[in-house]
């Protein structure tokens, strides 16, 4: 009998032991021995109903001093116990998994050399595109590819918030209030709606791609409030669809980040990931470019890729090298170095064509017009922005 | 430095030698060692200009005997001599990786046997999708689950003739020659229009996920080459294309399973994979639906994967515990018993709407009409065919 700790019996964690139990058969055919949750630490009190009501503990040290556990999985979140646990599981030779992105954003690069350095595995599958495999295929299945791009929706509320405004017409405050209706957005949506959740989690890819720490703090990260139904006419009729978009390339030793909302054309692989979905798209010198598409969130999706984990864990009880170092300070480029084509509404278009190369221009309101630019950098978009009412990038 | 042998000099023998080349630096760090290709096996000339032209032997006991050769790619197709190296190989305790389809779905479950008795490896990612990730996510990241479906468009070279027939209305001849001049299609297409490749693939999948042989020839398997205009007509009126779709869905421990052209509606996720893309639809019960996407063939994707079998088994030196065994002669039901809703053309409507549960009625020529079924098995389809022109199934 395998048996396994759960730090957390929030959503994610409820899920997870609902996996182990729902599927104890098919795990134990996997692994060749069953699996069992023996501690679930949570301090709130639990329903003795609850199938998992006995083994709840308020007691930390139990776990971290029970030599039958080898693998914990840590999805209480935020960065402060979850951090002080996490390590103290690693110090003491065990195995640990999350789906707490912004612990692996914050301290990924610390916890994954104690891992190392004690022959241990912390793996953060969940913390990326909830059960969407992404992680262990960067890392293992393209593993012969130089990865120079990742784009993705990361972020699955922002994403039905912005399907509802294209979809229906909504305005963002009508969608973010549906998107709090149904449990998609928190009652504080800021981490969501600012991009701060895609940020992390396009960090946590940057970083474990390019083998460097891309920090949060360095990613340009715009969230999509500012959205208007006349951004939604502009993205129309230029046949496109608008996404909140985070993005890594690697140019010359130099990443290139941003968390932005971008203006996407219909019929290319990101522009039809609806609703909640999150989608991947990776870019390799030999692969070429390989799409992952799937739930991004949800209680049983996400618990499915913590629940992977673990049995990666049970099954190579070492070191799985996901790995990354701290960067030198100029590693991420600062922000005015990056660069694409740009829609910029304007109500003075000719001062902003003097100064950069337009492709197209179209017309949705009156009294002002929107500018398509060339290839430019950030640097020449800024010059423009005072003439500008609002800008987005094309992808 | 770590040496690798491999054996065919084709198209994707001579991507793995240059992926080997090209991204020697990134491997090198990512397996703490440079690696080498010392042996290609190929009984054709090659120019001495060609990169690799110093290691081509033909002599296979070279490779067989050498100590420094641990991994061995086998790229060179067929399920004849490529099936003798394979088990002696293995047998000498060499992990063998290949693209090898036909070789995987006729010969996998003995291969994958006495890999496992020798404690090495026998991995085919590129067996399946081109570079697209799918095996190595199947049995690692979605390891939790309990796998219910795989959906896949599987083969390249119908969807690219399928794309032709929607996007500019080419009849199927038309559409075949031009894959032909692209070099999409072979001289003799059979084996892609007739759905062989699809259903070496899906064999493929479903063995490995249900843990069972499932033989290619228990696969109900039809081909794209009867499929005209008017059937592209039919599936249009129904907001729908028409794709080569091998399935595979467990039911109370039976797979039903087959590749067909099948009518998949607009908007849904299969439906917008073009050209010679590859995309599959993995359904488990904890994840519910994600989707891999990407080049399902070609020279560097093929290879990508090829390669990244390698790194895995010079970074695990030990068996992966890919498996399945042979099945019960029932495993995979009698295709009359497999299920689902049918697009029947006929001249003679009111034969069949008295016999089977009618869901909606199209019409696009004149003297027939096109019947929607709601779910049925196709033991009840096939009691009307008799009435009917022609029939897709829906998805």
């Amino acid at each position: 009998m395998l048996k396994v700790a759960v730090l957390g019996y929030g959503v994610v964690g409820s899920g997870v032991c609902e996996v182990i139990r729902t599927n104890a058969k098919s795990l134990s055919e996997k692994l060749g021995d069953s699996v069992e949750v023996k501690y679930v630490l949570d301090i709130k009190e639990v329903d003795s109903s609850d199938p998992e009501a006995a083994k709840i503990t308020k007691d930390f040290s139990a776990i971290l001093n029970d030599p039958e556990i080898s693998v914990v999985a840590e999805v209480m979140g935020g960065a402060t116990f979850a951090y002080d646990y996490t390590k103290q599981l690693l110090m003491a030779g065990k195995h640990v998994v999350t789906s707490n992105k912004e612990l692996v954003a914050t301290k990924g690069t610390e916890l994954l050399s104690i891992a190392k350095e004690k022959n241990v595995n912390y793996l953060f599958e969940a913390s990326v595109g909830g059960g969407i495999p992404i992680i262990r295929p960067l890392y293992s299945c393209l593993a012969a590819n130089e990865i120079n791009r990742i784009t993705g929706i990361l972020n699955g509320t922002t994403n039905y918030i912005l399907t509802k405004m294209f979809r229906e017409g909504s305005d963002f405050a009508t969608a973010l209030k549906e998107a709090q209706e149904k449990g998609y957005a928190e009652r504080n949506p800021s981490a969501d709606v600012d991009g701060i959740d895609a940020c992390r989690k396009i960090a946590i890819l940057a970083s474990l791609v390019f083998g460097k720490e891309v920090e949060c703090n360095k990613v340009k990260t715009i969230g999509i409030t500012g959205i208007t139904e006349t951004d939604v006419a502009y993205a129309e009729k230029l046949d496109s669809v608008i996404k909140l978009i985070g993005q890594a390339e690697l140019k010359e030793q130099k990443v290139y980040v941003s968390v932005e909302p971008r203006v996407i054309k219909k019929g290319t692989p990101l522009a039809s990931i609806d609703d909640v979905f999150n989608g991947i798209m990776v870019n390799g010198n030999a692969i070429g470019e390989v799409v992952f598409y799937g739930p991004g969130a949800g209680k049983l999706p996400t618990a499915s890729a913590v629940v992977a984990d673990i049995i990666d864990c049970l099954r190579n009880d070492r070191n799985r090298e996901y790995f990354w170092t701290k960067a030198e300070s100029d590693f991420v480029a600062d922000s005015k170095n990056n660069f694409g084509c740009y829609l910029i509404r304007t109500k003075n278009p000719e001062e902003i064509i003097k100064k950069l190369p337009i492709a197209e221009k179209v017309s949705v309101v009156d009294g002002e017009i929107g500018l398509v630019t060339e290839q430019i950098r950030e640097e020449e978009l800024n010059e423009v922005l005072p003439y500008a009412v609002s800008y987005m990038k094309l992808a």
